[in-house]
């Protein structure tokens, strides 16, 4: 996981993307479920690639038996702002891969910090 | 922690308060913080109190060290409808008690499903 957190923190998609399986099912829980490799990629990008920094904040971090649970704070520097989410997130792990990630946030939360809304 | 669930489920307030410190924080993440016993029971009352019926069931739930995080779907039947709630909880728990509890959730998924709303 760490790893994984330090790929995402680098803006490293390649990195991260190795470390997750290839039918990965990534949900956002308030917003939807993506399935697989390259439609996850599409799914970060936007964020990864548009953020001029990135900081994953782990606050807590329990794993055991293939799950593991985190409470972090996600933090995206935009222009001259950070766009911080509270986030807690749960994910599956199998030979070394993640193969389930749910991230549960407040959608609202999150989508008030972005330029042009609120 | 299967106690205090299971003091949740059972709507038995008092027993459930029991299982908290004195000064317990209780954060619902999107809404706000609530601090010490009273405060959390007039927090819980309501919706406890208001539903005929309350199942947490626990999706996954990893502990070390004094922090225990959990992944629930939280439902509370409230006349003939029951309200879900897909929640990701922190808790710390000293001396046998919790002492802060943090619940990540949508607040819009849960109020869009409160009688009279949307």
């Amino acid at each position: 996981m760490t790893a994984f957190i330090d790929a995402i923190e680098r803006q490293d998609l390649d990195a991260a993307l190795d470390l997750v399986a290839q039918d990965l099912e990534y949900e956002n829980v308030p917003i939807s479920v993506v399935r697989g490799k390259d439609n996850v990629r599409q799914a970060l990008e936007p964020l990864l690639v548009g953020a001029s920094e990135v900081q994953w904040q782990v606050l807590a971090q329990v794993a055991s038996k293939g799950v593991v649970l985190n409470e972090r704070l996600d933090r995206f520097r935009m222009g001259d702002h950070w766009i911080e989410v509270r986030v807690a997130g749960v994910f599956h792990v199998s030979d070394d891969r993640i193969s389930v990630w749910r991230d549960y946030f407040d959608l609202e939360q999150f989508t008030s910090q972005l330029p042009g809304v609120g």
